[in-house]
């Protein structure tokens, strides 16, 4: 066995001891990573720590991009790879803490590191999780579109009742001083987020706002709906899968199918 | 062809080349038209830019006006397009600015002009998209009558709550100034937007608003209901009624099915 | 025809012209009623035409109770009809004004005649509205065991979650001043209303917030599942009934059936 | 009858009138505890009955320690009932009060006693209701594996999104001190829930925000879906299979059928 399939499994795969403890190591290091960033974001912790935990920063990035590099070694395709999510992903996660160089403070941008967790999860072999995982994500993408022409509705819903808003409370509140202001109230307001840094006070205001909420209340409904029907079908169908078909080895089927309906034949 | 016939297809259709680069033109001077309007309402920018907004403004309220004309002048039936929904929004999306030499303040109303952006979204030929939209849209409509009863049910709700809160309220509390106002935080709070502009401060009163956080949060499930049992069937249909078979008669199947999961008979 | 008979057709049916009127005249009082209700409790208004609000009031619950007098007179079975839904919220709406000479304030109570417009509602024979309405308060009936259950589970939570927040932040935070504040504040957040006049501080504090929102995002789906599969069985049978039995008369059977389910006879 | 089969009956059983007197007074009990637990924690109250209040609290601790020790006593096998559910809650509902000898503050865990009121549920003969109970929780079993992989999404994602609002705005605004403290808004955005105690205030702070919000208010359908689909499954099927057809062996009538649909034989 060559050093490069060697590498790959204990890099890529998890079967091993060896690539059990790698998979380990990263892991730590991921959230030692996150957590340094976080505290670096705190002003308290940076006045005093700030030399130890840039030198952690720089000392995880060299790891990482040692890791990095290895991975484009080992793997057959190597460009593959580092277009694939996971391969964006482990690039991404490396290049804020050299571009803070540059631009002091992107450093902050390396909690995309968090994604990194992801790769973990599957390697925990948490394969349950990932194949529930699995359907949810097939079920989002299924509604993607639907659900993102919903959100362009929501949006010019939102740009017209901004203005609305704005014509009625301008004159007597100070809160709606400009219309990209009074849309982002109306978007604060239809998904019922609602700060309250910004409210309507007079009369005629409080009626389009109440307006604007019963409004918002009801067509929540849409997205929940769009969802909804798309996990029925995902989930509705993997728990009735009964048996596979004895003549060309679909599964799959309806609990009601007598005869497979990929090939015919008697179930 | 005449000139009628040729302006036809470069105003209302896009398959030629001159329609193509119509639409492109409409959809970039709408947008420009949209940012002025918002400029317009930021005072810091009104202030400096104001005469010039001014004028881009009324060029574009021209060439608008221009635009209706023509349609109306090429259609064939152009009362019928006058009275459609396209034919209203887009006389709606000219008419503010000539009223804000009467009445100040109504130009911005033009973000009426928001709602153009729809026949854009046609012109696009994102034709999945609108599909998909129709059936979200059906699914609205058909739930139209249900979610206004619910809706009146809740405002009835908010009345007599609202009512309430004041009676408990209002000794203590001035945020309870009148009836008017206390209903108007009992949407604030049913609808679960919750500003905290107006919020009780008894002991009472705090138990009265958690009775109506409660409320609020089990019927909101009633249009997210409503909504997912008209979307199951707008959305059910299309993908399972596909044919029925031609040995037993049977439908329902699947749409990856090819064979009849009743007889075996080929599909 | 008796005049009990008159005045039962006029009074309690819409059919005839005298009734029709009766009803519209009923609609007008109740909405100026309300409206006096409102007037009266902002503090400006009262104080300049308090006197001319009260009379009003006044006469309107005079016809009012002479109305209920008159209902209960006509009427077949009287203390039916006393006890009936419409009966209770008949009397409620005159109690409120006689009940304001002992106890000032109660006058307010008077919003609940905002309930009698639902008898309006029927007898302007939207019966498809009433039958929608129908459709969805069988729903919410049928829900409402299971939804009360769901509460009483959230309102265990909110005290369990609202003592842990209590421990967590009361030394540094004044707001979470006593156990029954912060299950106040528990309920706020689990129910995603946040009003925001009550917010951790502390570190830990808005770690266990955090845990509440993300519980309260996560349950809020419970009653909306629970409605929804109750009004897919309301909406979904009406949508198929297909046809009435020819043997017994019964209607809602299942689209596939062949027989009918109540007397056996072939559909 | 032994005094362990006879104690049992009474302290575990509902069935003879001591057992119901037993039940009867242990709510009381556990109501008592839970209003002496908020008592205490209100500075007024504490100040003036605190001793009281102490007294009240040790004795039912007394009561309620007797009733543990008896409870393991006159049950068959102890070590499974000590690690039951119920077990571990009666346990937990007497440690704080030994506990706060020692930590002062603790005794207001009591409030776990809360969850001592779900026995008494039980003992009441609530059936209907604990079957109803029974479902729900099968459902939310069912869907907590789906639910929290979706909640880890979300940590992740407002992970991202706080951090993206971090760099945005903390030059600008002392509200986003920190990265923890921009997840903890990212947190309250996306649920929905919007205290306020933390809002953005630059152009590009606030359409971050808006964005946050719109996919706070798209995904939580994902959750709803999620439960909906594991109810629909769990009431769907206690109301649709009542029996099989004698005549056809066909299941799936309604629960209002009286003769098989498919076969017309009576049921």
């Amino acid at each position: 066995m060559s050093w490069r399939t060697r590498l790959f499994e204990i890099i890529f795969e998890a079967e091993t001891k060896a690539g059990k403890r790698f998979d380990l190591a990263l892991l730590v290091l991921i959230l030692v990573s996150l957590t340094v960033v976080m505290l670096e974001s705190m002003p308290s912790v940076a006045a005093q720590y700030g030399k130890e935990l840039l030198i952690i920063e720089w000392i995880i990035t060299g790891l990482f991009t040692i890791e990095y590099v290895l991975r484009l070694l080992v793997v057959k395709r190597p460009l593959r790879y580092a277009r694939s999510f996971y391969g964006i992903i482990d690039l991404l996660a490396i290049l804020p803490t050299y571009f803070s160089i540059l631009f002091p403070g992107s450093q902050f941008l390396l909690s995309i590191r968090a994604l990194r967790l992801m790769r973990v999860f599957r390697i925990l072999k948490l394969t349950h999780f990932v194949s529930e995982g699995k359907g949810i994500l097939m079920a989002m993408k299924a509604s993607v579109r639907r659900i993102s022409i919903f959100l362009s509705f929501v949006l010019l819903l939102s740009t017209i009742l901004g203005t609305i808003i704005y014509v009625v409370e301008n004159a007597a509140n100070p809160d709606f001083s400009s219309i990209p202001q009074s849309i982002y109230w109306a978007i604060v307001t239809i998904t019922t987020v609602g700060y309250g840094d910004i409210s309507p006070i007079t009369a005629i205001g409080k009626m389009v706002a109440s307006l604007v909420m019963l409004l918002g209340y009801a067509i929540i409904a849409v997205p929940t709906g769009i969802v909804t029907v798309e996990l029925s079908k995902q989930f509705g169908k993997k728990t009735n899968l009964t048996e596979s078909c004895p003549g060309c080895g679909h599964d799959g089927h309806d609990p009601d199918a007598r005869f497979c309906k990929f090939c015919g034949h008697a179930l």
